[in-house]
């Protein structure tokens, strides 16, 4: 552990500026938690007005706190918290906790302040979490620097959170559900160290199995994604993103000050970084609590057995919906099973024992499925009998999936007589849920890391014929702030490599009529000019032209018919082109996403794509790999692989024509939007070929 | 209350029969349950063996026990029900519960012994709840016909469950929470009384206010719709389905023996009859109790107070994907929240008090915004801080809300410390969430009722051009088990109104060459042959024939073509129609469920039907308005008013047909399926025409 983030969570000392001896006072309450979980180093409230607070020396300033002292946790009114910076600086402490609000969430006056922090912090090289924040804690030394009531039970799920609220809010609720934590930060305003910094920090931690996080915005995404990406490999990252719609987001920005991307964009970040979003809180602690506890599923085949059928079924449903499926039970087990539960019982999955199951009868059936080949899930479920104690149901699973390799699951539905059962399961590591359809989200999560892990990284494109020096020069002659036609666009892409339908630039009828003689009939006429855009709707293409006379009449009527409308259009030339084979019309873009930078997009042409809304995300640079999953999260996706009668497409040109534009977005950050609409996908081996195009620069 | 089901809920006097002295078993467990709750009619334990328990006499014999009686509770082993059903017959019982299992859910055996059941209750005209059930709780008059352990606190929802474990799961899970229930029943095998009778009874019952259902399988489609239909007009029916995935229905008819229809079918039926469809056991009681308690959302705008940003952003969240928004607060108001709340207080919507608010700002914050016609919902948050009780908090919030006429609903997020806070809220009629998600599922809900609430009864189809008689005719000679290919099809559909594209059967080329004659160029010629169904597969269709000579060569090679692909197939002359005009395709149709009948479906035409699942459904018959919701439900809804340039289309056109079909339907029951495909949309005022028709007979 040699991270400058260390100190945040096993300080060798802590001094806390603004400890107050008013126990009405949050400073008095963190003082209060410093003590109160058997924190072994140093504790030095810093408060000139007192001399002594819960049995504590009080220091006058922060200069007089003596050896060892590497965190400071300030609470001061935000206008001296400057001041308190410069004096921790000069005090040599490299890390400072700032819980204080009043800075970039209450405007511009705060703003300013914040920013002078920053100042500070970096001329003495120091690490802040905060403003704005609830504090640190870590349930391993004991370091507990918030205000909030109580400490969950010590586990391995190291948590962050920009909102401390959440962070109370969530102690609150698994306080009593023997929910294990390792650690949590809350970041508040993230002046300094952000989410990033947190997962990083807990990915080496030997402590954390898994991480949870709460975010709102990411303030730096290509940071993020880099950070996840490997921290992911090495242990799951399961995260809540809140400000999802529109009105989701203002609440955030209203409360943080913080502008987000869009969510699109977030979502492709996290598909991509291996990280496991999650759709509330609740499922958020459900799924960090199963992967910090059980093994991972090594298939998709779950046995039930249960007391009751009505909540099996629902479980069923539930799984079903996340890809898992009822296991086959073999004749023989079915047989061996049936030795020891009720006659009447269901000894085919899903099992059930009837009501008055006994733990012996849980212990037997889970015994007599453990190691199984054909059963990937253990899933027992019980609902409360008068007759049988629920605690015992807890202890006969925990004796008899001791040493399983399957991955273990419990369901029990109710509250008021589960309370013993759940300790019991929970602190043996065994995950209870109360409702039955946590169970499949909870196997879904945990599939879909499994599933990331096994993808392992995937190899960059490499990409022949791209020539990055002659895009360059094409786009410096080109004016910032501008929109690229398609014959501006089409060196562009053809300098990097993409296919173009044969064409060329013609500057009056009569060489469009040449050109099109040289490429071969029947051909598609386009007009040229930077005051037409849209070409389509304002007759500026001509289709399916056949011969030289039909080419230069449509020119110049294409022509007269453009300044007849805009009679300020200056016509630029036509671009003649070689009238496209069949094949299927697909979308290819660019749009530069403020958190995350180029945001590529792939779905079907036509009016589909904004009907059906059938768009794959991806964050450029993209892989090969990752391209593939992009189409494969639309339904274009599998009208490519011939759908009904349609032929087989090629996937690999949409898959190198993707590449490539990513590669030119990261190369080129001043282009703010790729469009090719459509990309003309030919039938298998064939490629793809753009039809048209623009660029818009930023 | 007349109802014969009156019985199970305020019996006179309850006979027990099979009432044990052991204390661990279910009779004797039903017997305490029986005298603990205050149940104040007569109980009456038989048993031949005991003579005293519990304080009661026991008696021998049901023939023995005193007047009044009017139910009975059988917990005898199944192969001696039915002697004790004939006993209460003969007692004068109208009513018994049969809770005993061994019968239909565990195979031939016991489906004999529970049919034998059926036969004798019929011929003593009594009603069975049953068998395999847990029975029956009313809280207004203390009768608790089950062995659950507890009961919860009284209030108005009226629960119905298949499954006897979900009633004791739910109990356990509400009874520490003050979610009040007036009644449950848990029907077993529903021998007798279903869901749709529970229905009607709690329709009737003026303590229920909401009616809650866990439905496993409707035995009677055409029962519940009607009923659901007619109750839910005076209460909501809030309902979870199980078995809605094929594993889930596996996991629904191995406990039960039910067979279910169709998820889609009855995900129509209950949009149809009003029934508020729930995804999940704990949303069922978040919105069930919340509609017992709360006036509905007058509108969309909501408005949040909170003592913490994040949960706001999420409840935010899942307000907007519920269609709710974020209400605007007038500067007045905002001037009037900043007069008592922190000063750097946020009290622009979501008003953020900041961490410390203590219940006097809550309370302030609400009565600001009490009766603000700007506002529909009000939506206190709280996350537990060490300095404030969250039980003020919730008796602030009471206060202050008491008179409103808003939509209430509270979020504190937590659960350790938050105990006294929920009993203040539930005991006061306000319901509490512990996570910031469930507020927009709630409010969805309600306003998904609220709309139901305001659409009111619509009128039904009323046809001209509608010939029963003749499609009578033309069904009755046709062979069941057959399908009817386009040209046996379209006299029916004609018979019925549709409009169909002008066309006629042909014997021969010679004959068709002389149909296209009068009906005029270009036109269509298909093959009519009962082995050739899927005509375009066989090259059994030839479009755009322009001239007599081509429709006879067309004509020629269709029928050579087809003999030598299917030597023996029949060839029994052509179909001439007119080419048709340019329109949008759809397809309707109609398949007829297990659970509830016809079926009608409608979709986009061409492969994106399938690629998409875009398909409304509805069950017949229909009303219009009906049939322009399945319209509505999909994107080709969207395509037919018109979409990014393309004509409106004629969608009274396709209201009509599909309303057609609907009759159709309704009064051929022989009709197993019909597909219309495509129906060819014209542009608005011009129609809708049948192309391509088929149909199944049973």
């Amino acid at each position: 552990m040699t991270s400058d983030l260390a100190p945040f969570f096993s300080p060798t000392g802590v001094a806390i500026i603004g400890a107050s001896t008013n126990p009405r006072k949050l400073s008095y309450g963190i003082l209060k938690n410093m003590t109160k979980y058997g924190f072994e180093g140093g504790i030095y409230p810093v408060n000139p007005k007192a001399e002594e607070v819960l049995g504590l020396k009080v220091y006058a300033d922060v200069a007089e706190v003596p050896d060892p002292v590497d965190l400071a946790v300030v609470v001061l009114p935000a206008p001296m918290t400057p001041d308190a910076l410069r004096a921790c600086g000069e005090r040599g402490i490299k890390a400072v906790v700032i819980i204080s609000g009043g800075f970039r969430e209450v405007g511009s006056q705060g703003n300013a302040l914040e920013e002078e922090c920053g100042e500070i912090a970096e001329s003495y090289g120091m690490r802040l979490i905060g403003p704005n924040c609830v504090g640190t804690l870590d349930l391993t030394t004991g370091l507990n620097s918030t205000f909030i009531q109580g400490v969950p039970a010590l586990g391995s799920i190291g948590f962050v959170s920009q909102s401390g609220a959440v962070c109370g809010g969530v102690v609150d609720y698994i306080a009593d559900k023997s929910i294990g934590l390792s650690h949590f930060a809350s970041l508040g305003n993230e002046l300094d160290v952000d989410e990033a910094d947190m997962i990083a920090f807990f990915g080496d931690h030997p402590r954390v199995k898994v991480i949870a996080a709460y975010v709102e915005a990411i303030q730096n995404g290509e940071k993020f994604l880099r950070v996840a990406n490997e921290v992911s490999r090495m242990k799951p990252i399961v995260l809540l993103k809140a400000g999802r719609t529109g009105a989701g987001a203002k609440a955030v920005s209203s409360h943080t000050g913080s502008l987000a991307g869009s969510y699109s964009a977030y979502q492709a970040a996290f598909e991509q970084a291996g990280v496991i979003e999650v759709p509330d809180l609740s499922t958020l602690f459900d799924v960090a609590w199963a992967l910090s506890c059980q093994p991972l599923p090594k298939g998709e085949r779950v046995a039930f057995f249960t007391n009751a059928g009505g909540p099996a079924a629902l479980a069923a449903d539930s799984l079903a919906a996340n890809g898992f499926r009822l296991a086959e039970i073999s004749v023989e087990r079915q047989k061996k099973l049936a030795e020891k539960l009720h006659p009447s019982a269901q000894v085919a999955n899903p099992v059930d024992m009837l009501g008055g199951a006994e733990p012996a009868e849980f212990a037997h059936c889970l015994e007599t499925l453990d190691g199984d080949p054909e059963v990937d899930v253990l899933l027992p479920m019980l609902v409360p009998q008068s007759l049988v104690n629920p605690g015992d149901v807890a202890r006969a699973i925990v004796a008899a999936t001791k040493h399983t390799g399957q991955t273990v699951l419990v369901c029990m539905v109710g509250e008021r007589s589960l309370a013993e059962a759940r300790k019991v399961l929970h602190e043996n590591q065994v995950p209870m849920s109360i409702f039955p359809e946590v169970s499949g989200q909870v196997l879904g999560a945990m599939r879909t890391y499994r599933d990331w892990l096994a993808k392992g990284e995937s190899a960059p494109f490499a990409f022949e014929n791209l020539n990055q020096a002659e895009g360059e020069r094409l786009l410096s002659i080109a004016t910032p702030g501008q929109a690229l036609g398609e014959a501006e666009t089409r060196p562009i892409l053809a300098a990097y490599g993409l296919d173009l339908i044969p064409g060329k630039w013609a500057r009056d009828a009569a060489d469009a009529a040449e050109i099109a003689e040289a490429l071969g009939f029947p051909v598609v006429v386009k007009v040229v000019s930077p005051q037409v855009l849209h070409k389509s709707d304002l007759g500026g293409i001509a289709l399916n032209l056949k011969s030289t006379e039909d080419v230069k009449i449509a020119a110049l009527k294409m022509e007269a018919g453009i300044l007849e409308n805009l009679p300020d259009a200056k016509i630029a030339g036509f671009l003649v082109e070689k009238m496209a084979p069949k094949g299927l019309e697909v979308i290819v873009g660019m749009r530069r996403d403020p958190t995350f930078g180029p945001l590529m997009m792939f779905g079907l042409g036509g009016i589909y794509v904004e009907l059906f809304k059938d768009v794959g995300f991806g964050v450029a640079p993209l892989t090969p790999q990752r391209a593939r999953e992009m189409i494969a999260a639309t339904k274009a996706g599998r009208l490519l692989q011939g759908f009904r009668g349609s032929p087989v497409y090629d996937l690999d040109g949409v898959v190198d024509a993707i590449g490539r534009v990513s590669q030119l977005a990261v190369d080129f950050p001043l282009i703010s939007e790729v469009e090719i609409n459509p990309l003309l996908v030919l039938p298998e081996g064939q490629g793809a070929k753009v039809l048209d195009a623009r660029l818009i620069l930023a």
